[in-house]
């Protein structure tokens, strides 16, 4: 077998078997096969695309080239959830809480990742001295135990897709559905969960800008999932504003406390129940949408949520009285509030531009070497569709002394007022099973 | 300038300055720009071509790259002619001194290639002490005195095109016309030649396996060399079955002496002469096809171009005498024929099997390294649309030790054999202007 004969298969429009797939990706994680050749294939691939077994094939591939975390051991269901990122996106935050409240089991190991803002390992960090780094034991025995655990990633997950990524990351072959479904699945696959829960997030802030292609993406990793004996499924929700009010790692955590305590903002509180519930529904814990809604709502409101959150905490060596006191979470020196100009109805709240002041203010990474300053953000206080009058809030940055002039300017950017009613976007757009 | 931008905007289809494209190719022969970038452009190229200036600014910083030669010194009007390649395409041989005998000057370097058969200067190699080698005052001085000298190329001709060729070949991208075109018009342009005639192969054994292919080639390539100042003009020509009789490289140089004597094959004799009468008219030298056409045919009956092929031997060193003696070029040892084993009309006689034929006795290269045997090739004696009766003559195989018996098969397989008249194809099947 020859790399270049498999790259031309490719580039004609042909279909690579599960042996030609194993060559080429032990073959460039072994270096046999050189960067330029994996290029060249990965932008043939970003044109003629890959099948529902070649997509398979290729995340088993790379879920291979690197250790697997095995949930076996652990007495309960294991799920996974997983958002293809977005800008105010804490849903992990509350969803994971709820989950274990409604009895399932969350084991998460997470990376850090690039973006606007933290992951949701840096997230918990403003949470002081909350410990993301846990020992294989004790991250099992936490899951036993009280049914959830959000660590770090210790184990060699995937090395493949890393060496992929950073080269598909320099040659502009980063957007092709086929890619993106196998990188993320073999990651999600090598977690372990026997049930994952995607949320695939469309729009302005979003990875995927419109809902064809972010349905194409959905239906590949769904796919990609239930060939490999995962039960899995895909929720395509709103990214065109961002969701809930708060970006940036301590604001955000502060809005998923409120969230758990059902005072959050409307739609985190609503995605985050329908995750849950479609999770219960997945397992089989529960049988009908009514009853799953219902045992989910449940235990947002009779605290129980709320509880799982605190013991993570306490469990993970952090300080739980953040949960009734904000002000132990690292705080902003500086806030600026954005008011309206004009009266009228808000038509856009650009999610992609409020992330990217947040980035500006020093919220989120470009490189891994970035540090994080987990205090600033934005709080967004109008929602599309609000009517508003000249002079209300739209917006608060909270910034220490970087960029704040144009974290500010570009904030304003990101509101647009209309003379005319606006009917805002669905939340959930639509469900992949 | 990034390059990954650079690789995003011509994967969407988008158009590439001639600042990119400068920027791209002086990075890349600088090593600022690594391979796994540039293939995954040429890969983008494949799917999204270029349009004509794209191709012609390519052109132009590949042949930027290197030394161009200076033929401006020669007194009278220096044209160039280049082939795409097939199989026993000795057309050179006989165009050369042809040119050379109707007033043109041939001032010809040639690089070595890879192929069925060798290039041009393997061919010439096998008359006894031909010297390839000559230093530029020579060249300069043979040209003015007798019009033509075919050498060796010293200069460092557009070495951006030999870079990316090479990884090319490696990664699947070959296959692009704007990459051939671009490629093939950089060491043109950089040959010195005002006028050039592409003659565009098409068919079987040539790498443009249709008209519409071969026609978009011939196209792009006519496009780049009249935008960059040169007249340019390409044929399209049948590659179906070999050009001529001979394929080999001691044995076409005889067939080449044959058909400067008048007494080749009528193929080759019909491009050769086509060939010169296109030339004569693009350099203004007969402004009518009937003079030009006449013009050539004189210069092959008169015996002048026989002449001038003589004269370039005895400048170059070689022993002239093989005009008139062919035993003194290398013959190989054995020869078997190849007979009809039914009756009928030749349908087809694949120029790529008997061109794999010649390349398993050892006439052609696979890699630079190897070596040519220049005694070993094929004669081939029945042509598209002849009848044949069971036991005439098809071909015969001139071979020494290496590979006999597969050629045998081989070049039995190239001839079919039909029961219904044969009407040949077109030998020239369109001119580009």
């Amino acid at each position: 077998m020859r790399a270049v004969d498999l790259i031309i298969k490719k580039k004609n429009g042909g279909t690579l078997t599960r042996e030609e797939i194993k060559f080429l990706i032990k073959g460039y994680v072994d270096g046999r096969i050189p960067d330029y050749q994996m290029s060249s294939l990965l932008m043939a691939i970003c044109f003629q695309g890959m099948n529902e077994q070649e997509q398979s094939d290729l995340t088993l591939e790379m879920l291979l080239s690197g250790e697997r975390i095995d949930l076996s051991s652990i007495n309960g269901i294991c799920v996974d959830k997983h958002s293809t990122g977005g800008v105010g996106d804490k849903t992990t935050l509350v969803v994971a809480p709820l989950a274990a409240a409604c009895g399932l089991k969350m084991a998460k190991m997470s990376g850090r990742g690039l973006g606007h803002t933290g992951g949701t390992l840096d997230k918990l960090e403003a949470i002081p001295n909350f410990r993301i780094a846990l020992s294989p034991r004790d991250f099992f025995r936490q899951v036993e135990e009280i049914s959830l655990a959000v660590a770090g990633q210790t184990a060699n997950i995937a090395p493949a897709d890393k060496k992929l990524y950073a080269l598909r990351d320099v040659t502009g072959t980063v957007e092709a559905v086929g890619l993106i479904a196998s990188s993320i699945m073999s990651k999600k696959l090598a977690s372990g969960a026997t049930h994952i829960l995607l949320d695939v997030k469309v729009g302005d802030g979003a990875f995927m800008k419109d809902l064809d292609s972010a349905r194409e993406l959905a239906k590949a990793m769904v796919a990609i999932g239930n060939r490999n004996g995962r039960v899995t499924a895909a929720l395509l929700t709103d990214m065109d504003q961002p969701l809930g009010s708060a970006v940036g790692n301590a604001l955000e955590v502060i809005e998923a406390i409120e969230t758990l305590k059902g005072r959050g903002p409307k739609d985190l509180e609503e995605l985050s129940l329908r995750i849950v519930s479609e999770l219960l529904l997945m397992t089989g814990l529960e049988n009908s949408e009514e009853e799953a809604s219902a045992r989910a709502k449940r235990a947002l409101e009779d605290g129980s949520a709320l509880n799982k959150f605190r013991q993570m905490i306490e469990y993970q060596g952090g300080d739980a009285r953040v949960i009734e006191d904000y002000s132990l979470l690292p705080a902003a020196k500086i806030t600026i509030e954005v008011r309206a100009n004009s009266e009228g109805h808000v038509r856009n709240v650009r999610a992609l531009a409020i992330g990217n002041a947040a980035m500006l203010l020093g919220a989120g990474r470009v490189t891994k070497e970035d540090e994080i300053d987990l205090a600033v953000g934005i709080k967004v206080h109008a929602k599309v569709g609000d009517r508003i009058k000249k002079g209300d809030l739209l917006a608060t940055v909270h910034g220490n002394e970087k960029n704040l002039e144009e974290a500010v300017d570009m904030v304003r950017s990101a509101f647009e007022i209309s003379d005319q009613k606006i009917v805002p976007n669905k939340l959930i757009l639509d469900v992949i099973k």
